[in-house]
Protein backbone atom coordinates (compact mmCIF):
# COMPACT_ATOMS: atom_id res chain seq x y z
CA UNK A 1 0.00 0.00 0.00
CA UNK A 2 1.62 3.37 -0.91
CA UNK A 3 2.09 6.02 1.71
CA UNK A 4 -0.89 8.30 0.30
CA UNK A 5 -3.25 5.02 0.56
CA UNK A 6 -2.02 4.25 3.81
CA UNK A 7 -2.48 8.19 5.01
CA UNK A 8 -6.27 8.02 2.99
CA UNK A 9 -7.34 4.92 4.63
CA UNK A 10 -6.33 6.06 8.35
CA UNK A 11 -7.89 9.11 7.67
CA UNK A 12 -11.41 7.63 6.24
CA UNK A 13 -11.27 5.83 9.26
CA UNK A 14 -11.57 8.85 11.41
CA UNK A 15 -13.40 10.96 9.12
CA UNK A 16 -16.27 8.14 9.65
CA UNK A 17 -15.90 8.42 13.27
CA UNK A 18 -16.16 12.59 12.98
CA UNK A 19 -19.64 12.52 11.13
CA UNK A 20 -20.77 9.30 13.66
CA UNK A 21 -19.72 11.89 16.73
CA UNK A 22 -21.29 14.74 14.83
CA UNK A 23 -24.44 13.85 14.64
CA UNK A 24 -24.82 12.17 18.20
CA UNK A 25 -23.53 15.63 19.13
CA UNK A 26 -26.37 16.99 16.91
CA UNK A 27 -28.82 15.24 18.42
CA UNK A 28 -27.41 15.33 22.22
CA UNK A 29 -28.55 18.75 24.26
CA UNK A 30 -31.94 19.10 21.64
CA UNK A 31 -35.10 18.61 24.05
CA UNK A 32 -38.27 17.92 22.22
CA UNK A 33 -41.51 16.65 24.21
CA UNK A 34 -41.73 14.18 21.31
CA UNK A 35 -39.46 11.58 22.60
CA UNK A 36 -40.22 8.97 20.28
CA UNK A 37 -39.50 10.37 17.10
CA UNK A 38 -36.05 11.97 18.56
CA UNK A 39 -35.45 8.28 19.22
CA UNK A 40 -36.78 7.00 15.98
CA UNK A 41 -34.61 9.60 13.96
CA UNK A 42 -31.76 8.97 15.62
CA UNK A 43 -32.02 5.00 15.30
CA UNK A 44 -31.92 5.62 11.48
CA UNK A 45 -29.03 8.00 11.64
CA UNK A 46 -26.78 6.11 13.59
CA UNK A 47 -25.72 2.35 13.19
CA UNK A 48 -23.60 2.60 10.54
CA UNK A 49 -23.44 3.11 6.67
CA UNK A 50 -20.64 3.97 4.21
CA UNK A 51 -21.05 7.70 5.01
CA UNK A 52 -19.38 8.81 1.51
CA UNK A 53 -21.33 11.69 1.78
CA UNK A 54 -19.73 13.23 4.64
CA UNK A 55 -16.41 11.66 3.15
CA UNK A 56 -16.84 13.44 0.58
CA UNK A 57 -17.56 16.53 2.09
CA UNK A 58 -14.32 16.56 4.35
CA UNK A 59 -12.17 15.24 1.64
CA UNK A 60 -12.85 17.83 -0.68
CA UNK A 61 -12.61 20.74 2.51
CA UNK A 62 -8.88 19.03 2.84
CA UNK A 63 -8.01 20.29 -0.59
CA UNK A 64 -7.29 23.68 1.53
CA UNK A 65 -4.60 22.24 3.50
CA UNK A 66 -6.44 23.36 6.38
CA UNK A 67 -7.50 21.00 9.36
CA UNK A 68 -10.75 20.63 9.54
CA UNK A 69 -11.35 22.01 13.31
CA UNK A 70 -10.05 25.09 11.40
CA UNK A 71 -13.37 24.96 8.53
CA UNK A 72 -16.11 26.57 10.65
CA UNK A 73 -19.26 24.52 10.11
CA UNK A 74 -17.51 21.62 8.06
CA UNK A 75 -19.21 19.20 10.13
CA UNK A 76 -22.50 20.73 9.96
CA UNK A 77 -22.15 20.20 6.25
CA UNK A 78 -21.06 16.14 6.53
CA UNK A 79 -24.34 15.97 8.87
CA UNK A 80 -26.93 17.23 6.88
CA UNK A 81 -25.47 15.91 3.56
CA UNK A 82 -25.79 12.41 6.07
CA UNK A 83 -28.70 13.25 7.73
CA UNK A 84 -30.39 14.14 4.15
CA UNK A 85 -29.38 11.08 2.99
CA UNK A 86 -30.64 8.89 5.63
CA UNK A 87 -33.79 10.33 5.64
CA UNK A 88 -34.00 9.14 2.02
CA UNK A 89 -33.56 6.21 3.04
CA UNK A 90 -36.17 5.44 5.70
CA UNK A 91 -38.15 6.65 2.98
CA UNK A 92 -36.90 4.19 0.67
CA UNK A 93 -37.38 1.31 2.26
CA UNK A 94 -41.22 1.99 3.27
CA UNK A 95 -43.41 -0.96 1.94
CA UNK A 96 -45.36 1.46 -0.91
CA UNK A 97 -41.51 1.92 -2.11
CA UNK A 98 -38.93 -1.05 -2.05
CA UNK A 99 -40.41 -2.27 0.84
CA UNK A 100 -37.13 -3.29 2.73
CA UNK A 101 -36.55 -4.90 6.18
CA UNK A 102 -33.26 -4.63 5.81
CA UNK A 103 -30.97 -1.54 5.93
CA UNK A 104 -27.08 -1.45 7.13
CA UNK A 105 -27.58 -4.65 8.62
CA UNK A 106 -30.22 -4.13 11.14
CA UNK A 107 -34.08 -3.77 10.94
CA UNK A 108 -35.41 -0.67 9.02
CA UNK A 109 -37.47 1.79 10.74
CA UNK A 110 -40.74 1.03 10.38
CA UNK A 111 -40.07 -2.34 11.25
CA UNK A 112 -38.76 -1.60 14.80
CA UNK A 113 -41.20 1.10 14.62
CA UNK A 114 -44.41 1.35 12.36
CA UNK A 115 -44.68 3.31 9.15
CA UNK A 116 -46.14 6.09 10.19
CA UNK A 117 -43.11 6.65 12.55
CA UNK A 118 -41.16 5.84 9.76
CA UNK A 119 -42.67 8.76 7.32
CA UNK A 120 -42.37 11.23 9.78
CA UNK A 121 -38.57 10.70 10.64
CA UNK A 122 -38.28 11.19 6.79
CA UNK A 123 -40.27 14.26 6.84
CA UNK A 124 -37.81 15.62 10.24
CA UNK A 125 -34.22 14.17 9.03
CA UNK A 126 -34.86 16.61 6.23
CA UNK A 127 -35.90 19.65 8.02
CA UNK A 128 -33.11 19.02 9.99
CA UNK A 129 -30.83 18.94 7.74
CA UNK A 130 -31.81 22.32 6.42
CA UNK A 131 -31.83 23.41 9.83
CA UNK A 132 -28.31 22.45 10.93
CA UNK A 133 -26.98 24.28 7.62
CA UNK A 134 -29.24 27.58 8.72
CA UNK A 135 -27.92 27.73 12.14
CA UNK A 136 -24.00 26.49 11.61
CA UNK A 137 -21.00 28.86 11.93
CA UNK A 138 -21.02 29.04 8.30
CA UNK A 139 -20.97 32.53 6.61
CA UNK A 140 -24.53 33.59 5.36
CA UNK A 141 -23.85 33.04 1.71
CA UNK A 142 -22.24 29.69 2.33
CA UNK A 143 -25.11 28.49 3.99
CA UNK A 144 -27.42 29.79 1.31
CA UNK A 145 -24.84 28.65 -1.36
CA UNK A 146 -25.65 24.95 0.12
CA UNK A 147 -29.03 25.01 0.93
CA UNK A 148 -29.86 26.33 -2.51
CA UNK A 149 -27.11 23.31 -3.94
CA UNK A 150 -29.19 20.31 -1.38
CA UNK A 151 -32.98 21.51 -2.32
CA UNK A 152 -32.00 21.18 -5.88
CA UNK A 153 -30.12 17.76 -5.70
CA UNK A 154 -32.89 16.64 -3.14
CA UNK A 155 -36.00 17.70 -4.52
CA UNK A 156 -38.04 17.16 -7.92
CA UNK A 157 -34.94 17.77 -10.47
CA UNK A 158 -33.04 15.76 -8.04
CA UNK A 159 -33.17 12.61 -5.26
CA UNK A 160 -36.92 12.61 -5.73
CA UNK A 161 -37.33 13.26 -9.49
CA UNK A 162 -34.79 10.29 -9.92
CA UNK A 163 -37.00 8.03 -7.36
CA UNK A 164 -39.75 9.42 -8.90
CA UNK A 165 -38.76 8.29 -12.60
CA UNK A 166 -37.23 4.90 -11.30
CA UNK A 167 -40.58 4.07 -9.89
CA UNK A 168 -42.32 4.52 -13.22
CA UNK A 169 -39.98 2.01 -15.35
CA UNK A 170 -40.06 -0.64 -12.86
CA UNK A 171 -40.23 -3.44 -15.82
CA UNK A 172 -39.69 -1.40 -18.63
CA UNK A 173 -36.69 -0.85 -21.15
CA UNK A 174 -34.39 1.75 -20.59
CA UNK A 175 -31.61 2.67 -22.78
CA UNK A 176 -28.10 3.39 -21.30
CA UNK A 177 -29.29 7.28 -21.64
CA UNK A 178 -32.27 6.95 -20.02
CA UNK A 179 -30.40 4.52 -16.82
CA UNK A 180 -27.91 7.16 -16.61
CA UNK A 181 -30.28 10.08 -16.39
CA UNK A 182 -32.06 8.29 -13.72
CA UNK A 183 -29.34 7.64 -11.31
CA UNK A 184 -27.63 10.59 -12.14
CA UNK A 185 -31.53 12.91 -10.27
CA UNK A 186 -31.51 9.51 -7.63
CA UNK A 187 -27.91 9.41 -6.15
CA UNK A 188 -25.74 11.46 -8.12
CA UNK A 189 -27.17 14.70 -7.47
CA UNK A 190 -26.43 14.29 -3.78
CA UNK A 191 -22.59 13.53 -4.09
CA UNK A 192 -21.59 16.43 -6.41
CA UNK A 193 -23.71 18.46 -3.40
CA UNK A 194 -21.40 17.13 -1.17
CA UNK A 195 -18.24 18.01 -2.82
CA UNK A 196 -19.90 21.20 -3.86
CA UNK A 197 -20.76 21.66 0.18
CA UNK A 198 -16.87 21.01 1.13
CA UNK A 199 -15.61 23.18 -1.92
CA UNK A 200 -18.10 25.82 -0.76
CA UNK A 201 -16.84 26.00 2.64
CA UNK A 202 -13.16 26.65 1.98
CA UNK A 203 -14.51 29.34 -0.63
CA UNK A 204 -13.16 27.82 -3.80
CA UNK A 205 -14.19 30.13 -7.12
CA UNK A 206 -16.85 29.02 -9.46
CA UNK A 207 -14.06 27.45 -11.58
CA UNK A 208 -12.92 24.94 -9.63
CA UNK A 209 -16.42 24.43 -7.79
CA UNK A 210 -16.98 23.14 -12.01
CA UNK A 211 -13.78 21.35 -12.30
CA UNK A 212 -14.56 19.62 -8.89
CA UNK A 213 -18.29 19.00 -10.29
CA UNK A 214 -16.81 16.49 -12.83
CA UNK A 215 -15.06 14.41 -10.30
CA UNK A 216 -18.30 13.73 -8.57
CA UNK A 217 -20.17 13.41 -11.61
CA UNK A 218 -18.20 10.61 -12.49
CA UNK A 219 -17.75 9.45 -9.00
CA UNK A 220 -21.42 9.64 -8.51
CA UNK A 221 -22.54 7.37 -11.44
CA UNK A 222 -19.68 4.67 -10.62
CA UNK A 223 -21.29 4.46 -7.14
CA UNK A 224 -24.26 3.21 -8.81
CA UNK A 225 -22.88 0.92 -11.58
CA UNK A 226 -20.97 -0.65 -8.66
CA UNK A 227 -24.29 -0.99 -6.46
CA UNK A 228 -25.61 -2.48 -9.45
CA UNK A 229 -22.80 -4.74 -9.66
CA UNK A 230 -23.31 -5.95 -6.04
CA UNK A 231 -26.67 -6.32 -6.07
CA UNK A 232 -26.24 -9.26 -8.36
CA UNK A 233 -23.23 -10.48 -6.77
CA UNK A 234 -22.79 -10.07 -3.54
CA UNK A 235 -25.23 -11.76 -0.70
CA UNK A 236 -27.44 -9.98 1.78
CA UNK A 237 -25.06 -9.93 5.00
CA UNK A 238 -22.45 -8.77 3.34
CA UNK A 239 -24.47 -5.44 1.72
CA UNK A 240 -25.89 -5.32 5.20
CA UNK A 241 -29.03 -5.04 2.79
CA UNK A 242 -31.33 -7.35 0.57
CA UNK A 243 -29.64 -8.43 -2.28
CA UNK A 244 -30.81 -9.14 -5.45
CA UNK A 245 -34.03 -7.08 -4.84
CA UNK A 246 -33.73 -4.90 -8.52
CA UNK A 247 -33.99 -8.48 -10.48
CA UNK A 248 -36.63 -9.75 -8.39
CA UNK A 249 -38.28 -6.09 -8.79
CA UNK A 250 -37.66 -6.47 -12.80
CA UNK A 251 -35.80 -2.88 -12.42
CA UNK A 252 -33.57 -2.07 -15.52
CA UNK A 253 -29.92 -1.69 -14.14
CA UNK A 254 -26.51 -1.57 -15.74
CA UNK A 255 -25.81 -5.42 -14.98
CA UNK A 256 -29.31 -5.94 -16.90
CA UNK A 257 -28.86 -3.74 -20.06
CA UNK A 258 -24.77 -4.05 -19.68
CA UNK A 259 -24.06 -7.78 -18.91
CA UNK A 260 -21.47 -8.02 -15.59
CA UNK A 261 -18.38 -7.57 -18.06
CA UNK A 262 -20.00 -4.31 -19.44
CA UNK A 263 -20.94 -2.97 -16.42
CA UNK A 264 -17.75 -3.48 -14.17
CA UNK A 265 -15.48 -1.89 -17.46
CA UNK A 266 -18.01 1.16 -17.24
CA UNK A 267 -17.54 1.39 -14.07
CA UNK A 268 -13.97 1.49 -14.40
CA UNK A 269 -14.06 3.95 -17.49
CA UNK A 270 -15.56 6.41 -14.81
CA UNK A 271 -13.50 5.95 -12.36
CA UNK A 272 -11.04 6.62 -14.48
CA UNK A 273 -12.78 9.95 -15.20
CA UNK A 274 -13.55 10.98 -12.07
CA UNK A 275 -9.37 10.73 -11.48
CA UNK A 276 -8.54 12.28 -14.14
CA UNK A 277 -10.76 15.61 -13.28
CA UNK A 278 -8.40 15.65 -10.58
CA UNK A 279 -5.03 16.07 -11.76
CA UNK A 280 -5.33 19.78 -11.63
CA UNK A 281 -5.06 19.60 -7.74
CA UNK A 282 -2.09 17.26 -7.69
CA UNK A 283 -1.44 15.49 -4.58
CA UNK A 284 -3.67 17.44 -2.56
CA UNK A 285 -6.86 15.63 -4.06
CA UNK A 286 -5.10 12.35 -2.93
CA UNK A 287 -8.36 11.74 -0.35
CA UNK A 288 -10.60 12.24 -3.27
CA UNK A 289 -8.82 9.91 -5.31
CA UNK A 290 -8.99 7.54 -2.25
CA UNK A 291 -12.68 8.31 -2.12
CA UNK A 292 -12.88 7.27 -5.65
CA UNK A 293 -11.01 3.83 -5.36
CA UNK A 294 -13.06 3.05 -2.34
CA UNK A 295 -15.78 3.73 -4.44
CA UNK A 296 -14.86 1.25 -7.21
CA UNK A 297 -13.44 -1.32 -4.99
CA UNK A 298 -16.22 -1.79 -2.27
CA UNK A 299 -17.64 -5.45 -1.54
CA UNK A 300 -20.53 -3.65 0.39
CA UNK B 1 -69.62 45.54 7.49
CA UNK B 2 -67.24 47.98 8.79
CA UNK B 3 -64.93 49.43 6.03
CA UNK B 4 -61.68 48.25 7.40
CA UNK B 5 -63.64 44.68 7.43
CA UNK B 6 -64.84 44.96 3.65
CA UNK B 7 -61.48 46.44 2.71
CA UNK B 8 -59.78 43.05 4.22
CA UNK B 9 -62.40 40.99 2.44
CA UNK B 10 -61.52 42.11 -1.02
CA UNK B 11 -57.40 42.32 0.03
CA UNK B 12 -58.43 38.55 1.31
CA UNK B 13 -59.57 37.31 -2.28
CA UNK B 14 -56.81 39.12 -3.75
CA UNK B 15 -54.54 37.50 -2.00
CA UNK B 16 -55.12 34.55 -1.93
CA UNK B 17 -55.11 34.70 -5.66
CA UNK B 18 -52.06 36.34 -5.65
CA UNK B 19 -50.27 32.97 -4.35
CA UNK B 20 -52.11 31.13 -6.58
CA UNK B 21 -50.57 32.96 -9.23
CA UNK B 22 -47.23 32.79 -7.36
CA UNK B 23 -47.51 28.73 -6.82
CA UNK B 24 -48.35 28.53 -10.84
CA UNK B 25 -45.13 30.79 -11.70
CA UNK B 26 -42.76 28.23 -9.20
CA UNK B 27 -44.14 25.36 -11.10
CA UNK B 28 -43.70 27.15 -14.82
CA UNK B 29 -41.00 26.87 -16.78
CA UNK B 30 -39.15 24.46 -14.52
CA UNK B 31 -38.24 21.86 -17.01
CA UNK B 32 -37.36 18.19 -15.49
CA UNK B 33 -37.75 14.60 -16.79
CA UNK B 34 -39.68 13.86 -13.83
CA UNK B 35 -42.67 15.26 -15.24
CA UNK B 36 -45.05 12.92 -13.53
CA UNK B 37 -43.99 13.72 -9.99
CA UNK B 38 -44.24 17.00 -10.92
CA UNK B 39 -47.54 16.71 -12.21
CA UNK B 40 -48.33 15.64 -8.93
CA UNK B 41 -46.91 18.12 -7.08
CA UNK B 42 -48.50 20.28 -9.06
CA UNK B 43 -51.67 18.56 -8.49
CA UNK B 44 -50.99 18.84 -4.64
CA UNK B 45 -50.53 22.45 -4.20
CA UNK B 46 -53.27 24.12 -6.52
CA UNK B 47 -56.98 23.57 -6.27
CA UNK B 48 -57.78 25.56 -3.35
CA UNK B 49 -57.37 25.46 0.46
CA UNK B 50 -57.73 28.79 2.79
CA UNK B 51 -54.20 30.02 1.75
CA UNK B 52 -53.97 31.21 6.05
CA UNK B 53 -50.59 30.41 6.07
CA UNK B 54 -49.64 32.73 2.70
CA UNK B 55 -52.36 35.46 4.14
CA UNK B 56 -50.33 35.54 7.37
CA UNK B 57 -47.04 36.64 5.78
CA UNK B 58 -48.67 39.23 3.72
CA UNK B 59 -50.70 40.55 5.91
CA UNK B 60 -47.73 40.73 8.22
CA UNK B 61 -46.10 42.53 5.52
CA UNK B 62 -48.53 44.88 5.03
CA UNK B 63 -47.66 46.98 8.51
CA UNK B 64 -44.86 47.96 6.92
CA UNK B 65 -47.50 49.97 4.55
CA UNK B 66 -45.49 49.11 0.99
CA UNK B 67 -47.16 47.68 -1.28
CA UNK B 68 -46.78 43.77 -1.64
CA UNK B 69 -44.73 44.68 -5.09
CA UNK B 70 -42.28 46.92 -3.49
CA UNK B 71 -41.28 43.85 -0.81
CA UNK B 72 -38.71 41.81 -3.03
CA UNK B 73 -39.38 37.99 -2.62
CA UNK B 74 -42.39 38.09 -0.26
CA UNK B 75 -44.13 35.95 -2.92
CA UNK B 76 -41.56 33.13 -2.15
CA UNK B 77 -42.13 33.42 1.35
CA UNK B 78 -45.91 32.77 0.85
CA UNK B 79 -45.84 29.83 -1.67
CA UNK B 80 -42.74 28.49 0.50
CA UNK B 81 -44.86 27.89 3.56
CA UNK B 82 -48.01 26.77 1.64
CA UNK B 83 -45.72 24.10 -0.34
CA UNK B 84 -44.49 23.28 2.96
CA UNK B 85 -48.16 23.32 4.74
CA UNK B 86 -49.09 20.78 1.69
CA UNK B 87 -46.41 18.50 2.01
CA UNK B 88 -47.79 17.82 5.26
CA UNK B 89 -51.21 17.44 3.98
CA UNK B 90 -50.51 15.25 1.05
CA UNK B 91 -48.08 13.04 3.84
CA UNK B 92 -50.82 13.52 6.81
CA UNK B 93 -53.24 11.98 4.27
CA UNK B 94 -51.46 8.45 3.04
CA UNK B 95 -52.87 5.02 4.89
CA UNK B 96 -50.40 4.63 7.67
CA UNK B 97 -51.26 7.86 8.62
CA UNK B 98 -54.69 9.74 8.62
CA UNK B 99 -55.82 7.46 5.69
CA UNK B 100 -58.11 9.83 4.16
CA UNK B 101 -59.13 9.98 0.45
CA UNK B 102 -60.53 13.68 0.24
CA UNK B 103 -58.76 16.97 0.92
CA UNK B 104 -60.00 20.42 -0.54
CA UNK B 105 -62.97 18.93 -2.20
CA UNK B 106 -60.82 16.41 -4.26
CA UNK B 107 -59.33 13.05 -4.10
CA UNK B 108 -56.19 12.79 -2.49
CA UNK B 109 -52.55 12.56 -3.97
CA UNK B 110 -51.98 9.16 -3.34
CA UNK B 111 -55.70 8.58 -4.27
CA UNK B 112 -55.35 10.06 -8.21
CA UNK B 113 -51.39 8.47 -8.11
CA UNK B 114 -50.49 6.01 -5.70
CA UNK B 115 -48.90 5.75 -2.54
CA UNK B 116 -45.32 5.61 -3.30
CA UNK B 117 -45.58 9.22 -5.52
CA UNK B 118 -47.32 10.70 -2.48
CA UNK B 119 -44.59 10.10 -0.36
CA UNK B 120 -42.32 11.75 -3.24
CA UNK B 121 -44.37 14.69 -3.52
CA UNK B 122 -44.54 15.43 0.23
CA UNK B 123 -40.65 14.60 0.24
CA UNK B 124 -40.01 16.94 -3.08
CA UNK B 125 -42.04 19.87 -2.12
CA UNK B 126 -40.57 20.24 1.57
CA UNK B 127 -37.56 20.41 -0.60
CA UNK B 128 -38.69 23.01 -2.75
CA UNK B 129 -40.09 25.07 -0.06
CA UNK B 130 -36.22 25.09 0.88
CA UNK B 131 -35.07 26.25 -2.11
CA UNK B 132 -37.43 28.99 -2.84
CA UNK B 133 -36.30 30.90 0.15
CA UNK B 134 -32.83 30.41 -0.82
CA UNK B 135 -33.11 31.29 -4.35
CA UNK B 136 -35.48 34.20 -3.76
CA UNK B 137 -35.11 38.03 -3.98
CA UNK B 138 -34.44 38.14 0.04
CA UNK B 139 -31.37 39.46 1.37
CA UNK B 140 -28.99 36.47 2.58
CA UNK B 141 -29.52 37.51 6.38
CA UNK B 142 -33.36 37.25 5.74
CA UNK B 143 -33.12 33.97 4.20
CA UNK B 144 -30.88 32.50 6.47
CA UNK B 145 -33.52 33.39 9.43
CA UNK B 146 -36.24 32.12 7.94
CA UNK B 147 -35.07 28.61 6.25
CA UNK B 148 -33.75 28.67 10.14
CA UNK B 149 -37.67 29.40 11.26
CA UNK B 150 -39.24 27.32 8.71
CA UNK B 151 -36.23 24.00 9.63
CA UNK B 152 -37.65 24.29 13.26
CA UNK B 153 -41.40 24.72 12.88
CA UNK B 154 -41.56 22.14 10.30
CA UNK B 155 -39.49 19.21 12.20
CA UNK B 156 -38.53 17.40 15.16
CA UNK B 157 -39.41 20.42 17.59
CA UNK B 158 -41.96 21.37 15.52
CA UNK B 159 -44.85 19.73 13.26
CA UNK B 160 -43.51 16.16 12.72
CA UNK B 161 -43.03 16.30 16.46
CA UNK B 162 -46.56 17.07 17.10
CA UNK B 163 -47.67 14.52 14.32
CA UNK B 164 -45.91 12.11 16.37
CA UNK B 165 -47.10 13.00 19.65
CA UNK B 166 -50.69 13.17 18.05
CA UNK B 167 -50.00 9.64 16.46
CA UNK B 168 -48.94 8.05 20.04
CA UNK B 169 -52.13 9.44 21.76
CA UNK B 170 -54.52 7.95 19.63
CA UNK B 171 -56.87 6.66 21.79
CA UNK B 172 -55.22 7.91 25.38
CA UNK B 173 -56.65 10.62 27.52
CA UNK B 174 -54.75 13.53 27.34
CA UNK B 175 -54.84 16.71 29.45
CA UNK B 176 -56.14 20.44 28.15
CA UNK B 177 -52.24 20.86 28.70
CA UNK B 178 -51.08 18.00 26.86
CA UNK B 179 -53.51 19.02 23.68
CA UNK B 180 -52.32 22.23 23.48
CA UNK B 181 -48.91 21.55 23.28
CA UNK B 182 -49.27 18.76 20.78
CA UNK B 183 -51.20 21.42 18.85
CA UNK B 184 -49.19 24.33 18.97
CA UNK B 185 -46.17 21.95 17.77
CA UNK B 186 -48.57 20.18 14.78
CA UNK B 187 -49.86 23.38 13.27
CA UNK B 188 -48.82 26.47 15.95
CA UNK B 189 -45.46 26.10 14.86
CA UNK B 190 -45.88 26.78 10.92
CA UNK B 191 -48.28 29.64 11.19
CA UNK B 192 -46.14 31.33 13.85
CA UNK B 193 -43.16 31.32 11.13
CA UNK B 194 -45.71 32.81 8.83
CA UNK B 195 -45.93 35.62 10.84
CA UNK B 196 -42.75 35.54 11.38
CA UNK B 197 -41.72 35.48 7.99
CA UNK B 198 -43.58 38.17 6.48
CA UNK B 199 -41.83 40.13 9.64
CA UNK B 200 -38.44 39.19 8.87
CA UNK B 201 -38.90 40.17 4.78
CA UNK B 202 -39.87 43.94 6.10
CA UNK B 203 -37.00 43.77 8.13
CA UNK B 204 -39.25 44.18 11.62
CA UNK B 205 -36.54 44.04 14.76
CA UNK B 206 -36.82 41.80 17.38
CA UNK B 207 -39.27 43.07 19.62
CA UNK B 208 -41.55 43.18 17.51
CA UNK B 209 -41.39 40.03 16.02
CA UNK B 210 -42.09 39.22 19.47
CA UNK B 211 -45.25 40.76 20.01
CA UNK B 212 -46.06 39.31 16.77
CA UNK B 213 -45.48 36.20 17.57
CA UNK B 214 -48.00 36.51 20.52
CA UNK B 215 -50.75 37.07 17.99
CA UNK B 216 -49.24 34.01 15.91
CA UNK B 217 -49.19 31.48 18.99
CA UNK B 218 -52.88 31.97 20.44
CA UNK B 219 -53.89 32.61 16.67
CA UNK B 220 -52.69 28.86 15.59
CA UNK B 221 -54.30 27.17 18.53
CA UNK B 222 -57.81 29.26 18.24
CA UNK B 223 -57.37 27.81 14.69
CA UNK B 224 -56.78 24.05 15.82
CA UNK B 225 -59.81 24.68 18.60
CA UNK B 226 -62.04 25.75 15.32
CA UNK B 227 -61.15 23.01 13.40
CA UNK B 228 -61.53 20.59 16.49
CA UNK B 229 -65.25 22.46 16.11
CA UNK B 230 -65.98 21.91 12.59
CA UNK B 231 -64.78 18.30 12.92
CA UNK B 232 -67.64 17.55 15.33
CA UNK B 233 -70.28 19.91 13.74
CA UNK B 234 -69.55 20.36 10.29
CA UNK B 235 -70.20 18.08 7.03
CA UNK B 236 -67.32 16.68 4.61
CA UNK B 237 -68.93 18.49 1.59
CA UNK B 238 -69.24 22.06 3.51
CA UNK B 239 -64.93 20.83 4.70
CA UNK B 240 -64.02 19.74 1.84
CA UNK B 241 -62.54 16.75 3.72
CA UNK B 242 -63.90 13.70 5.64
CA UNK B 243 -65.95 15.32 8.84
CA UNK B 244 -65.82 13.61 11.83
CA UNK B 245 -62.73 11.78 11.54
CA UNK B 246 -61.02 12.53 14.90
CA UNK B 247 -64.16 11.19 16.81
CA UNK B 248 -63.73 8.22 14.44
CA UNK B 249 -60.22 7.27 14.98
CA UNK B 250 -61.18 8.01 18.73
CA UNK B 251 -58.25 11.37 19.09
CA UNK B 252 -58.50 13.35 22.13
CA UNK B 253 -59.44 16.85 20.80
CA UNK B 254 -60.79 20.32 22.29
CA UNK B 255 -64.47 19.00 21.87
CA UNK B 256 -63.59 15.73 23.60
CA UNK B 257 -61.96 17.60 26.18
CA UNK B 258 -64.04 20.65 26.94
CA UNK B 259 -67.15 19.76 25.22
CA UNK B 260 -68.31 22.05 22.35
CA UNK B 261 -69.43 24.70 24.77
CA UNK B 262 -66.09 24.99 26.71
CA UNK B 263 -64.05 24.61 23.46
CA UNK B 264 -65.82 27.65 21.76
CA UNK B 265 -65.38 29.73 24.56
CA UNK B 266 -61.87 29.42 24.31
CA UNK B 267 -61.73 29.61 20.70
CA UNK B 268 -63.19 33.13 21.56
CA UNK B 269 -61.04 33.76 24.60
CA UNK B 270 -57.92 32.86 22.21
CA UNK B 271 -59.18 35.05 19.64
CA UNK B 272 -59.62 38.43 21.83
CA UNK B 273 -55.65 37.48 22.89
CA UNK B 274 -54.49 37.35 19.39
CA UNK B 275 -56.74 40.89 18.87
CA UNK B 276 -55.48 42.29 21.98
CA UNK B 277 -51.26 41.17 21.07
CA UNK B 278 -51.99 43.99 17.84
CA UNK B 279 -53.05 46.66 19.79
CA UNK B 280 -49.69 48.44 19.62
CA UNK B 281 -50.07 48.71 15.63
CA UNK B 282 -53.07 50.61 15.23
CA UNK B 283 -54.80 50.70 12.42
CA UNK B 284 -52.31 48.93 10.15
CA UNK B 285 -52.97 45.66 11.73
CA UNK B 286 -56.68 45.53 10.52
CA UNK B 287 -55.56 42.88 8.27
CA UNK B 288 -54.10 40.45 10.77
CA UNK B 289 -56.75 41.16 12.64
CA UNK B 290 -59.29 40.29 9.63
CA UNK B 291 -57.70 36.84 9.35
CA UNK B 292 -58.03 36.55 13.15
CA UNK B 293 -61.88 37.08 12.15
CA UNK B 294 -61.86 34.44 9.55
CA UNK B 295 -60.34 31.91 11.69
CA UNK B 296 -63.03 32.42 14.21
CA UNK B 297 -65.82 32.55 11.93
CA UNK B 298 -65.09 30.11 9.34
CA UNK B 299 -67.59 27.29 8.39
CA UNK B 300 -64.62 24.99 6.82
Amino acid sequence: MSNHAALASQWMAASAQRVDQAIETSFDDWSVSAQQLKDAMHYAATGGGKRIRPLLVYATAALSNKPLDDIPGIDDCAVALELFHTYSLVHDDLPSMDNDDLRRGRPTVHKVYDEATALLVGDALQSMAFGLLANSRLTEAQKVAMISSLATSGGLAGMAGGQAIDLENVGKPLTKEALENMHRLKTGALLRTAVQMGGIAIDLNPQQLKSLDQYASALGLAFQVVDDILDATADSQTLGKTAGKDAAANKPTFVSLMNLDGAREFARKLHLEAVESLAVWGDNAYLLKAIADKVLYRQS
